[in-house]
């Protein structure tokens, strides 16, 4: 048999959630943010890698992921962009630390990067990215790879103030890439093949 | 740096296509075919587990998936339910051999399962399946698994003579799921963490 690897999933309620000072956005509009990528970054530094993570806790025994919702509709992995020459895991740790990390260092989780689930492409500087670099595309404009995160049975998280971070169940995210785009919409199939190992506090 | 794992893909030329006796489908209608599982096994053995291969060609250094086309417009990855009780490695191995292997023993190919891409689960006598087991559904009455096969340089199919055997690109299959269905069209997102290794001969 090949067995699925197995993940522990702790309840949502063994987490405490905090607040901390506010992450603006860098971009208030898409169209902003893929002109900064290719002006600000690109020219000098070629294809962007960003990395994101998938928090995985439990509500009646169904797998649920951690998401960061900014204003009303609009929601994404914790992560962001790798600086120059950075170690994708060390990068994650960083960005993870930043945008749920306590200002005290020593509240701040021992983050254990995992599996690497899924790795997106963008072609061009625009919005459309597939799961899979297109066919006579010799220079994509970025790459991001989503990381599965294994949490501890406590953490303790910071949210910035501007932001709500939300426990969404996977049977919310199925096919529903209408509320929350094709990346996050097809995490479910991306995760099928692990093993959850529910378990209750 | 988390590695991503390869995947070697020979170009589709390098194989060599044959015919064989015609496989005929079971059942003439899906209806048949849920009536069938409910009657005949779910109520003797309980729940089904299918296994399915992902077999992967390259053209236009683009990994292509095989897929079996059963008249004009229905694909289906190979594979099938497993007997009560056996290997799932093996099961694949007898379904394989039995979908696409030469009668003659020496020309099957030395089938190499790899990586569990993908699980999906069939909770009710229905045609709609999900990549988790939905809250609530106890006995669920399907698992189908996908694995990677592994092929070598050379190998010789044999198709059976009332179904094509068609080489498939993942650009084709993605976001495509009025053609190829939930399971297949997200095989790309499924995929999208290894990195292949485009090999010309």
């Amino acid at each position: 048999m090949v067995s699925s690897p197995v993940v522990n999933t702790y309840p949502l309620s063994s987490y405490t959630f905090g607040t901390k000072e506010p992450k603006m956005e860098k971009d208030t509009s898409v169209a902003d943010r893929l002109a900064r990528m290719k002006v600000k970054y690109y020219m000098k530094e070629g294809m962007r890698t960003s990395v994101e993570a998938i928090l995985l806790v439990q509500e009646h025994n169904h797998p649920h992921i951690l998401l960061l919702q900014i204003g009303n509709t609009f929601c994404k992995l914790p992560g962001g962009r790798l600086k120059p020459g950075e170690n994708e895991i060390e990068g994650l740790k960083r960005k993870l630390t930043s945008k749920l990390g306590a200002n005290s260092p020593a509240l701040v989780p021992d983050w254990q990067i995992g599996e690497s689930v899924a790795i997106w492409w963008r072609p061009n500087f625009e919005t459309m990215m597939y799961p899979y670099c297109p066919p006579h595309i010799t220079k994509p404009k970025e790459c991001k790879k989503l990381f599965l995160v294994h949490l501890s049975e406590k953490e303790y998280f910071a949210v910035p103030k501007n932001l709500k971070l939300l426990a969404v169940p996977l049977f919310e995210l199925y096919d529903n890439v209408q509320r929350y785009g094709p990346v996050i919409s097809t995490i479910p199939q991306q995760l099928s093949r692990f093993q959850f190992n529910m378990i209750s506090i």
